[in-house]
């Protein structure tokens, strides 16, 4: 038996608002930054699970007392006992009542458990010698749903349901696991549409990324309308009619803006409108999927729970589903929110970019695609060529695709040296 | 010309669960705490704005490390400059792309900048010399639209409309103004009902209430359903059938357990159910609100911002609307929630109890009647009574009415010797 002796946190900041890489129409100057967290315990084999949650900048330092705050729980507690009941050592972080009433379930505190919870299931799949989709993919229907909290889903979906879900996608798991790791999976990149860039370099990032085998590209909007056009006319004759644009207008919208402004860009041919609105706002989403229809709304990465992709789903508010690695409680809600979004068959684009969201969130995007979904159609993981060179195990993107990760772990760990650096505050 | 010379922070806590006071379903032992900030300035006056987050214990260090980041915004800043355009001291908070990455607009970082948005208005009001209530009641309707953030609520709500509504009002704010001060403004109470009571408290509590002039108890359900209908037949019994009694089952439910749950109660003549599920189930919510109608749904006091209380009137999820003063982001969030109630025609009974609850909320209830909705037909505060000596302008309630506070200020100052001997890790 071994104990967790310990959590060590680090405030990591990069200071990319330098080069405003990451500027959009409501954030134009982040220093993408990383509230981080390593469990250590007092096993033999001296493994260490790591987790963070992706910020902006300021307020890291928020985000990393409330992790901190998380060591009441858990220094001292049995690993094995932790590790082998992941849906309730979930629940004994979420359902804590002095905590949850810090959100509930949403902000600092939830997300600070999502750091958590993912540093566990890191040091989980460590154990197992498995990168994680594979651990995930390896367990049992009945496994599987032990991990998800039903707690205010029952209206759209089940335990029986999701057990059904996933016993449905059983059989071929095998065949889907060997053309995972033969082919990997889809992308698109963000790279090109940053706000911040020039028109010259726009159409530059843009070329680049058909020639390097992107099919989908991705651009911000929002900040100015003459500025979208332009700058979507520049990027479809750099890219061809053969590419797939998204537009990302990162909430700036009312409901009202949001039709009138994607109705302008309409002719522009786009794959998706991302973040149109408030994330939670449900109805607004409602009307705008209405508004804009047969344009897709693509949305999930500021939204803070599974109970808010429920109602997305069931009010018809998104038609592509963009989790976040570290927006909500971790690997275990988000395996949630693939069974919602599997029950109402929409697709799944995991947001990504930022610090390790890319390394992060693709375990979860190939879990899905052998477990749960049973599917990559429709499907992209956003890449964003950004900090990887920070991570044990970054990325490697090659020819438009996510090559499928085989090192054991969650993908979540930054190197020594990088950490040492960037960590504020971090003597020596 | 005055200067913010630092903000104070103080993490205070009451160790309430050694008696039960404040235990329900979802809360089994809270200990009632806040978050509590004062902010200093070298103005000759020597006046001083106090704010604070209500939190239940674990968690209010993280709280408290919130509200110590917005220093940075606010330390050094020319205070008669920050005070006299309010709304936009708001905006320059809540749209700080960095911090909003935090929520966005929820959870700890949205209520920290709530602790410092009231203490400015703390301050703004002492330094007229006027209660809050009556600070805001003499603004004028443009003067109170400049002070709400439109964003994301002009499907529902605009700017145009919100100055019809405060034009209507102002006729009769003199002679309501008047009525107020001469009559307080009706509560109720939810001291008898707390889980954690045995069964002689609870009516011994009941008979004590109705004794006190209160029309109307709150009980909390939703741990067992035969105990609920045996406290419920004791309360009724205890109470009589002429005073009203609501439940609140604190978010317990999923959507079909809470219409099974409330009709196996109805017999016992509910005034109104109060959090049946999560409070970010809009849907839900509107489900249950047809589902047990006619007994009104209430919600409110985890709502986490302005846009979720849109979609709740918009959908018909809420019949009650329950704001609190510390769960969005301060007093200007407040009178857009007020505002969106007064469009869709809903009454307010604000949320209160907890640490300073109370205090603070009737200032927003109060200005309701005088200059928004201009009744108080169907609308109560909530009153619990415990740990008013703690405050400096602590609440009068009698006669199940909360007599109307004259002194000037927001209501939200400690007083010196309870911070000093509740503080935790101060010295001395």
């Amino acid at each position: 038996m071994s104990r967790i002796t310990g959590l060590s946190t680090a405030d990591v900041r990069f200071p990319t608002s330098l080069m405003l890489d990451g500027s959009d129409a409501m954030n134009p100057d982040p220093d993408y930054s990383a509230a981080y967290l390593r469990v250590d315990t007092d096993a033999d084999d001296g493994l260490t699970g790591h987790g963070f949650v992706f910020t902006i900048g300021r307020g890291n330092d928020v985000q990393v007392a409330a992790i901190d705050a998380l060591a009441q729980h858990l220094t001292g507690q049995d690993v094995e006992a932790l590790l082998a009941d992941m849906g309730g050592t979930w629940r004994s972080l979420v359902h804590d009542s002095q905590l949850r009433w810090l959100g509930p379930e949403k902000g600092v505190m939830h997300m600070a458990i999502g750091a958590a919870v993912t540093a566990l299931w890191d040091l989980k799949a460590k154990r197992t010698g498995q990168p994680l989709w594979r651990l995930l993919a390896a367990m049992s229907p009945e496994e599987l749903v032990d991990l998800v909290d039903f707690r205010y889903l029952s209206d759209a979906l089940t335990r029986d349901e999701a057990l059904a879900i996933l016993r449905a996608a059983e059989p071929g798991r095998a065949e889907r696991e060997a053309a995972l790791v033969r082919e990997g999976y889809p992308a698109y990149t963000t790279t090109p549409g940053w706000l911040g860039y020039d028109d010259e370099k726009l159409a530059r990032l843009c070329r680049e990324a058909v020639a390097e085998g992107f099919t989908q590209i991705k651009l911000k909007v929002g900040a100015d309308l003459a500025d979208d056009v332009r700058r979507l006319k520049l990027a479809r004759e750099a890219v061809g009619p053969g590419i797939r644009i998204a537009v990302d207008a990162n909430q700036r919208w009312d409901v009202a803006d949001a039709i009138a402004w994607v109705t302008a860009l309409a002719p522009f041919d786009l794959a998706w409108v991302e973040e149109p609105t408030s994330p939670d706002d449900v109805l607004g989403h409602a009307a705008i999927s209405r508004g804009i229809a047969p344009i897709p709304v693509a949305t999930g990465e500021h939204m803070a729970n599974r109970v808010m992709f429920k109602q997305f789903l069931q009010a018809d508010a998104l038609q592509v589903l963009q989790l976040d690695a570290t927006r909500v409680a971790g690997v275990n809600e988000n395996i949630a929110i693939l069974l919602l979004a599997a029950k109402f068959g929409v697709p799944v684009c995991p947001h990504a970019g930022g610090v390790g969201l890319c390394e992060a969130v693709q375990h979860i995007a190939m879990f899905d695609f052998v477990a749960v979904s049973g599917t990559r159609e429709g499907r992209l993981i956003e890449f964003v060529d950004h900090l990887h060179e920070h991570f044990v195990t970054p990325v490697e993107v090659g020819d438009g695709r996510y090559r499928t990760p085989l090192a054991p772990g969650a993908g979540t760990e930054m190197l020594a040296a990088s950490l040492a650096e960037y960590t504020v505050g971090a003597h020596g």
